[in-house]
């Protein structure tokens, strides 16, 4: 009987089995198959991973599977795990489908004991060496495996130097470091069940299942839920001979890019450290050196580095990401992934790519993560404003940041959950600080280069960074940082540049990026490709203007709520609570107002249509709330105010209390305000037509959409659209113009989704609101439900997304059934969707495969918008060709 | 090239022309068709009258068609129009296809002028019977079709009995009565812009033309509304020869049942008056004399009479009611119908009618219009309680009614819109008085009798009446009325008996009814037809075992939320708002209250299903409201109050604060409160099973079924599912008892309809919350709405019906694609719904139509249900075999 296979050494594998041996596993075997100098190993599939966290326990078999492997490696290697000659030493860590960095355990040095301490001795002729390791990995078996508070460890450091009275690690001698070993396996004896193992096999065996249960260790759950990466992936765990980048002056070890990963820049990249050990570059604790400066310390190492490098680029066709150690003068390859990069770097690499003849425009297109465009999108600082910089760090991850300074992860979350901006600033990021990243609005560090911990992780997130700010002096007890002479205390706002390194006193105000010659190349490529037609949401000139320099091609959503607020409160409150006079009065000042705003919006989007949608919200809106007239009232009352502005006070209070609604959402809102208080829209609309008709006269061309609310039932838009060509066809007569308009309806309730065959007998196109028929397809009140369940509800996995950020399956569901009715009525009818959603790639994607006209975001998400819609399109070429 | 056929003799119709010649109409074809003595005459059809309405003219060739069949009248008759010598005199009336009665404009004697009158005379010798004729033409013409203001002519009346120094109107002499004719020639020609029209064929032009439009009077707009007739069918007219009920003691007139239309009764029911014309009986103005003395002042005639009554019941078999007229002797058939009935006497003639064989069990079911029901089911006296009778009326229409006075229908419809009850009491009703009635709780007259227009339409809609309450003396001026030395004030409350004719001061206590054995037998009959179950909606035992002697078979709905008030809500409000502690304690007391509440409804009924919704409504419904709160906290400041009062208040104010939601019903309740609060559910789920086993243990059998509310999300019930299951086993374990139970869940969101495949996976049964799922399919807030959009929707017909009272069509169709998807997941599960539809004839329908398991409804619809679904069945068997 096969048993299933559960251990791959790395000779079988390959970089296409990512699902399987997880992307560190998978690039090791490919690797290897490449004749890259990698050191021998094999990787636990996350089949086991799987197994064991539904069993609590090894599948059947697998533990046999292992001990072949290692059987294999000793050959291998001519090694002998626990020998007292030349013993085998492994490294075992984690690696996921999807990397996860420092978010799993690793395991170093496994294979030394008592015995093998020996063996490494002999090998090394460095007893130094050798204990230190050994000591190192009673340490790092103790914390990871065991979860034993490394803070023992460390006080026994720091006991012995006393002791010994020295003030450096290295200044401890092999002597004191054999002693520590034995402090060492005491302290994981007084707090375990166990004894330190000396069986390097039960070693493996407790690392192994130390790694499978990181897997779901709280931080690695967060970060999956972050990035959108299932929990059932589960982890694979590569078992690896150790090679050392700490035997001295000839040892090394460092990461290194294909290309900058933050400019995209074609040049190899990356920090490297003499006589050090690999996690030693990425904590950032030391400083390390460029690169490039390698082929001085070490020539040979690096010739092979830059030839293994050009292979892993040609072969990849991509930038990657690698991570070496040199031992002795001979370069190990450890690790290599596609590298992570900026937007910027990411539109430079695939541009130069497509031109070097790597990749074709398409591949290009694809290689680009919409969501990452948003932060060349961020906002900088305007060039015009006086700054004061306090010091400067390493640009680690570009864009601009405003926010108010908090010193830890949990302070920044509390904070940015009430809706305010802070900068996290920390001597240096762990994974543990992963929620606080998420929540800060940007990150500074004093320590770190820009590979480290802080650095990778902004970049990924696309927030900026300032790394690696050596004159940052942080006093956490006093809750401030001194820099350069200043002193900030917690909760001051500072400003960070991290495209500059800048690190500023106070909030500088930011501006509005423009495009890069890169983007409007891949923009350009991803507009002859895509279907959909990408439109912005613009509710005034500034808007539309920016929005078309972006390349919205036209205006999906102009609401027209925002035009009665400010200085215009006062008229709209007489149009609603004044006498049928007053009423009368308001009408013409805000069709005066309203004509003003659309013929802005109109020349500034003159040629391309712009889709105006009639007043939604409901009225009391736009009126004082009852509770704080209540409370009036009753001060009034107690105050003894005049009877006359008691009694106004009192009438105003009753004249809410009447209009105030149990659910406002589902109240007298959008066409049915239209139907109630039909001379509104009639304003709204002679407005609209007037505004077209002077745009018209000054040579333009407004394309005019107009565009009722809210609509259940056919016959609302019937009514309405009866009342809306009315007035425009009076407007029209009236100025002895001839304009085209259209008008259509939003499609965001559930009866108009089923019903939309009926409809769209009346609406020459169809916009989804996806906010509301979110709301009512799923009957959530965004803001009732956002903060209280939805965060419990995505920890739960009882939702896999927020349904306000990208599309719900059902409502997806709901939307192809209106069209598909919509179109057999109307076979030409125009469909987009102008909710948040409209700016979200994957619903984007939805948005292409229903087959929509255009969809309608937020101005800066326009150029996302393009992108996803063409990778939309070259998506289904690659699942077309598969499937045929 | 043939002309279509607008206008039919009675001679070329038959009943089955309803919808083109109007129920009137085409009875009266029938009629003649059946060799009954009926007037000669001709339908104009409903096609003419829409035509009309389109466009405001008459169809080509219409008038030549009316020409024609005139000269055919002629004929017939041997009289002609306008004729010195023997002139034909017709009547104009109109005629739809469902009864109307009294809503549009019926014009008598035309054919009289200056000429005819004088042939009138020759032909009965009576002169002073011929200008009184001709006056009342006039007066009826200038005010129906001419629209004159109907005081001038009465005031003209007034003025000559002055004149003429007399008081009634009967000693106005011939030559009186000439005069007046002048001069109400003279208001006619004063008062408009045309001459009274001398030609008979104007005179007709002008009456048929006033039909059509009365069509759209205001009246009969809001007629149709209420009883959801169409406006698109448009009226017949219809042309009749006259027949003089006031020809003298040898005449009459008077309207006749075949049965008796309060009791079903077998035995000829109605009214005559001798020497009168047919408005005068059923406008209640004189006493009439009930139809069986009829055969001593004319023995003949009624001889006639009776076999004509004979006649009609046995061809249309079903109890008629007619209209006729005695003329000098001569019986003449006037009108017949299919006579309306009380609920009481459906029943009775549909059982009585199906032991004489003449129509089948399934006929007998078809019979019976499932929304009279509610009438016998209505309140009535309490017999133990004391009553203090002012007076007795006549017993006009059945069932009891208490509500405060009002005199007119205005106010009638302006408290009832507050929700107040009220008693419409009046002389006597007109038309005009419709929606007074339709407000009113129950409604009082003084005049008239059991066929006057209020007792009709009072049984018609099932409203309790007491009519022709002579003692009753109404003072519209001091708003008060005197009974029998009473003195009752507008705004005073008294009860009345439309069952016994009994006038009660104050409030009388009511209670429920019996069923009758009639009823008994129909619902036996229609239990053998129906495949819908019909469960009852209850939360407490008196209502379950009223639930099941109304025949349910099962509780579809017991709502905990009602278990939560009243003394409870300390215990409710410490459960939300305690510490920790506080609302363990909390969840214990209501653990034994829920305990107890659950084993009354399980004793009550042992051996049916019950189903026990979860809690659904938002945790701060059970709390303080914040503006009250707010308030309290200012005042408590202005009067000083102690800083700990203060202090808790302002804390108390805070946590309510928290809990208040923008959209409450979109909000934090129904499973997401399970969710994010399951002590609760857990607690709920524990009372169910512990009282389950404590009914079990007493030798009864409760049949559990758990419900889920508010379910969007198919991992919202299967995580909540595993909570409930986990405690029921639990319970179980403990009690060492085997007792079976169903979870299930509400589809109430349009998203759980639009994945009930996926929700089923999960869900026993599925009941559809119809009342949330119009609200989220809508997007409407009934509570919002209800008020202030609806009836505006309803008037201007955006809206064919009330979608909370009658499932909407959008509604249907997503609660079938639901019933379709879950059972491809699982063939067997249970389809319900619990919604307020559940009681709602054409939403029983529906859910016949879709398939669903039952439907559930509060305990006194049950017999509607009953009979609603069986007769969808019968329906169904009807269109199959049409179809077929």
């Amino acid at each position: 009987m096969d048993q299933p296979k559960y251990v791959y050494a790395f000779e079988e594998g390959n970089a296409d089995m990512k699902f399987l041996l997880g992307g560190k596993g998978a690039n090791l075997c490919e690797m290897t198959g490449l004749g890259l100098p990698v050191p021998h190993g094999f990787s636990i599939s996350t089949d086991t991973s799987r197994y064991f966290s539904a069993n609590n326990d090894y599948p059947e078999g697998f533990q046999n599977q292992v001990e072949e492997n290692l059987n294999k490696l000793e050959e291998k290697t001519g090694k002998k795990l626990g020998d007292d000659d030349d013993p085998l030493l492994v490294s075992v860590r984690s690696g996921a489908a999807f990397s996860m960095p420092g978010m799993m355990d690793t395991v170093l040095n496994l294979g030394l004991n008592d015995t093998s301490v020996r063996g490494l001795i002999k090998q090394t002729g460095n007893d130094r060496f050798a204990y230190d390791s050994y000591r190192r990995f009673i340490q790092m078996f103790g914390k990871v495996v065991l979860k034993i508070d490394g803070q023992l460890f460390e006080d026994a450091i720091i006991d012995m130097k006393k002791v010994k009275g020295v003030k450096q690690d290295v200044d401890l001698t092999a002597g004191d470091l054999k002693e520590l070993v034995e402090i060492f396996k005491a302290i994981v004896n007084n707090n375990t069940d166990i004894e330190f193992p000396q069986d390097p096999l039960e070693q493996l065996d407790y690392s192994i299942k130390a790694v499978f249960e990181s897997w779901n260790n709280k931080r690695a759950k967060n970060y999956r839920k972050h990035y959108k990466i299932s929990d059932d992936l589960g982890t694979a765990v590569n078992v690896q001979t150790m090679v050392f980048g700490n035997k001295g002056e000839t040892s090394a070890t460092g990461v290194a890019f294909t290309r900058d990963a933050a400019t995209g820049e074609k040049v190899t990249y990356g920090d490297y450290l003499t006589n050090a050990q690999g996690e030693d570059v990425v904590a950032g604790i030391r400083q390390t050196k460029p690169i490039l400066e390698m082929g001085e310390d070490f020539p040979e190492a690096f010739s092979d580095l830059m030839t293994a490098l050009d292979t892993l680029e040609n072969h990849y066709r991509d930038m990657c990401d690698t991570e070496f150690t040199i031992e002795q003068g001979q370069l190990y390859m450890l690790q290599t992934r596609i590298g992570k990069r900026t937007a910027a770097a990411a539109l430079r690499i695939a541009v130069d790519m497509e031109k070097e003849g790597l990749i074709t425009k398409e591949e290009a297109v694809m290689r680009i993560e919409p969501d990452q465009l948003d932060q060349l999108l961020h906002p900088r600082f305007d060039p015009e404003s006086q700054i004061d910089v306090m010091a400067k760090g390493l640009n680690a991850s570009p864009g601009a940041a405003v926010g108010k300074v908090v010193f830890d992860a949990d302070a920044a979350e509390e904070m940015g959950e009430k809706g305010e901006r802070v900068i996290l600033t920390r001597w240096e990021t762990t994974p543990d600080d992963l929620h606080g990243m998420i929540a800060a609005q940007g990150i500074l560090t004093s320590h770190g280069g820009k590979t480290s911990h802080a650095a990778v992780v902004a970049r990924g997130m696309g927030k900026p960074c300032v790394a690696g700010c050596a004159a940052l002096n942080i006093d956490v007890k006093s809750h401030e940082f001194s820099i350069n002479g200043f002193v900030i205390k917690e909760g001051d706002i500072i400003s960070i540049n991290g495209t500059t390194g800048e690190v500023v006193k106070g909030s500088v105000p930011l501006v509005a990026p423009t495009p890069t010659p890169e983007l409007k190349t891949i923009l350009g490529w991803a507009d002859k490709i895509r279907k959909l037609g990408v439109r912005a949401n613009a509710d005034n000139p500034e808007d539309a203007s920016k929005a078309r320099e972006f390349g919205a091609e036209g205006i999906g959503l102009a609401r027209t709520e925002h035009m009665f607020l400010g200085d215009r409160l006062p008229i709209v409150q007489k149009m609603i609570l004044g006498s049928e006079e007053e009423q009368a009065i308001a009408l013409v000042d805000l069709l005066n107002i309203q004509t003003n705003d659309f013929v802005g919006i109109f020349s500034a989007m003159s040629g391309l249509p712009v889709t105006i949608r009639l007043l939604d919200p409901p009225l009391h809106e736009f009126l004082p709330s009852e509770e704080e007239l209540m409370v009036e009232v009753v001060r009034m009352e107690y105050e003894e105010a005049s009877e006359g502005d008691l009694k106004e006070k009192k009438d105003l209070l009753s004249r809410v209390q009447t209009m105030t609604e149990a659910n406002p959402m589902l109240g007298l809102r959008g066409c049915r305000l239209g139907i109630v208080r039909p001379d509104i829209y009639e304003m709204q609309v002679r407005a609209i037509m007037e505004a077209a008709c002077d745009v018209k006269a000054q040579g333009k061309d407004p394309r005019v959409e107009i565009m009722i609310p809210l609509v259940a039932l056919d016959t609302e838009l019937s009514y309405l659209r009866g009342i809306t060509e009315k007035e425009c066809e009076d407007v029209l007569e009236k100025r002895a113009m001839k304009i085209e308009y259209k008008i259509g309806t939003m499609i965001e309730l559930p009866r108009a989704a089923v019903t939309a065959d009926e409809i769209a007998k009346y609406a020459d196109f169809f916009s989804f609101g996806t906010n509301d028929l979110t709301q009512t397809t799923f009957g959530f009140s965004r803001d009732d439900v956002e903060g209280k369940i939805l965060a419990r509800y995505l920890d739960r996995k009882i939702l896999k997304s927020n349904p306000f950020e990208t599309l719900d399956p059902a409502v997806v569901k709901l939307i192809d059934m209106a069209c598909t009715m919509g179109r057999e009525t109307r076979p030409d009818i125009k469909l987009g969707i102008c909710g948040e959603h409209g700016g979200d790639p994957d619903s984007v994607r939805a948005c292409h495969q229903i087959g929509l006209t255009y969809v309608s975001c937020s101005p800066y998400r326009v150029p996302l918008a393009r992108l996803a819609s063409a990778q939309a399109v070259l998506e289904e070429k690659v699942n077309t060709s598969i499937s045929a």
